[in-house]
């Protein structure tokens, strides 16, 4: 599938993968597409180098981007421990709660959380930044909002493009109106932070609201058919995320969530605030349940309820309880039946894109 | 577009239009599509005989056919008025505390509330029924849920193909097992009762669960290149049900309701349970807010909510009150932003749809 966007990326397939899992980014780029590793859950600059330098010996010189979480307002001179201080106890104890429900043993002595909310704040970010433009990446995407102007000037200095994601036409001429160089328009149906409007409405609207800017479509997006799908709406290319989570090269580290998510169908997500505070898709579970029941506290806005959470999720993950664990994932979940190599699930991208071409053409009476 | 089933059909083109209004209904017919008239608003059998001798005189012997509301499961033996009696006093209050907040008049003396809920009554629906069989549809199709095996039995005796309305795999699977021929798709971003899953993972989703029975994606359909996008995951048609409402032959009686469809963008439908008790996509409006506020009473299930909301929205509409004005509607709202005949409407589609697959085969390298 070739676009005028992927031709002057120089990439094979107008197919963009975003995953967190640096050896599913160097598979998608090695399989024709464009690999994009996901940096939120890197806090240590160096275990970003060094991934980044592991994706440059594993992608044979083609291109491959970095998606970091910039966002747009500074929170300047707060620590992560006067962020904490503003959790109020009562949804402590509500987390807490539902932890001693479900009977989840805390973290074994020693071992501290993974998930940190520090990889959300801007200064971490920017610490992800002086390692990535140390990197030949081509392509820098943000994940909320679009990134500072210094930002945008110091990749474009380098080549690199920039990309930001958009729930509605009012984000997407943001961006544009910030430099943006491609626009993701993520529509409802998408694994993690979405707004209200679905991929086949939202696509057009943001390819009018941003033209000539290229436009990727994202969400609901897993099959070839999906894929031409979305370029018949006018996209110049498709972004998935949620796919590669059931890759062999995927590293969940719970085979039980992977077992999950080969279990769930397509109404098995729910768009919960459960995780960031935003409204993002995941997999439902007894712990977005218990966040979004009408007689619990509600969540708390964003950074808040991400840093709330954050060890409860290290020791749900830690000790695979079933009932909690979930994960961001999108509606296609439910075509996720297999795991299998990224290179196999690339091949049927592309297989299935020329049928669904082959039928639409047959329909068309061009056969 | 043609496809098996427009074939068999008779059709030109595998669009089917799905409105209240027999002008357009068959109008859609004369373009080439296949027109599908809405009788939930008829009460009186007499008045669907005679929209539907209307009908056959201005269709040129073209297909079209009728759109039924049969609820599954019977309410037998129950009469408006009981159904009436179990409305909460509080909820009524509400309704006319809303309606004074915004000085809603009454309806003028001696006029009555339009809409009804028995419209929605499977004894309104039967009589409808029987009035169908006697015109020369050649689809029926039901808006909830399978309808009962003696009316599919009716329907096939007499050659009409039976078609219903699913919002999951589950669903669409219930109405092939009850020997339903078309599943119609409906995806979140559809207007009118809708379930969680959009037309882009849907669709595909219920193709794979009836194969090989035929299926029509709805929701987020507006457009040639939406079209293409619903022909390419799988359906051998599409169904069109928002996009007609602001076509020159379309009787919205109120020139204000029709300024704000013209006027909204994808942002600004809602899926609400305010009209009917189960959701249900339409304009947001200070209604809508009202029924889904935190500190409102809720809504009612069905058939509760329609029949307490009925005079209301017949005042609202007669009246004309902007803020409460409303109508179910896609979230494809955005790009109907002008009055047309419905020829020119479809004329537009057809375009759209042979430009959707000139881009896909450039970007298929085939052109």
């Amino acid at each position: 599938m070739q676009t005028e966007l992927s031709t002057t990326l120089g990439v094979e397939h107008a197919v963009f993968g975003f995953t967190p899992f640096p050896a599913v980014a160097a598979a998608i780029t090695r399989a024709g597409g464009f690999g994009v590793l996901g940096a939120v859950r890197y806090t240590a600059p160096d275990e970003l180098a060094r991934d980044l330098d592991w994706m440059e010996a594993h992608t044979e010189g083609l291109p491959y981007g970095l998606d970091v979480v910039m966002p747009a307002r500074k929170v300047e001179g707060v620590t992560e421990a006067e962020v904490e201080a503003m959790i109020p106890e009562g949804h402590r104890r509500y987390a807490a709660r539902i932890l001693a429900e479900h009977d989840v043993p805390p973290l074994p002595e020693g071992e501290v959380s993974g998930w940190r909310i520090t990889g959300w704040m801007e200064e971490i970010a920017r610490g992800q930044l002086d390692v990535a433009f140390d990197h030949p990446i081509k392509l820098l995407a943000n994940a909320l909002g679009s990134p500072p102007p210094d930002v945008v000037a110091r990749a474009h200095d380098r080549g690199i493009r920039v990309a930001a994601l958009a729930g509605s036409p009012r984000h997407a001429r943001h961006h544009r109106d910030a430099g943006i160089d491609i626009v993701v328009a993520q529509g409802y149906e998408a694994g993690g932070h979405t707004g209200e409007i679905a991929t086949m409405v939202l696509t057009p609207e943001v390819v009018a609201a941003v033209d000539p800017l290229p436009v990727l479509a994202a969400g609901g997006i897993g099959t070839g058919e999906q894929i031409a799908a979305g370029l018949a709406l006018g996209a110049q290319g498709v972004w998935l995320g949620s796919l590669w989570l059931t890759t062999e090269e995927a590293e969940l580290h719970s085979r039980r969530l992977t077992a999950k998510l080969l279990a769930a169908g397509p109404g098995d997500t729910v768009r919960s605030r459960a995780l960031t505070g935003k409204p993002a898709r995941q997999l439902r579970t007894a712990w977005t349940d218990a966040w979004d029941a009408a007689d619990g506290p509600g969540t708390l806005p964003m950074p808040l309820q991400g840093l709330l959470v954050a060890e409860a999720n290290s020791r749900i993950q830690r000790h695979e309880v079933e009932p909690l664990l979930g994960t961001p994932v999108g509606q296609i979940v439910g075509r996720m039946n297999s795991e299998r190599s990224v290179q196999a699930v690339f091949d049927d991208l592309t297989r299935g894109f020329e049928k669904a071409v082959d039928r639409i053409n047959r329909i068309a009476g061009r056969a």
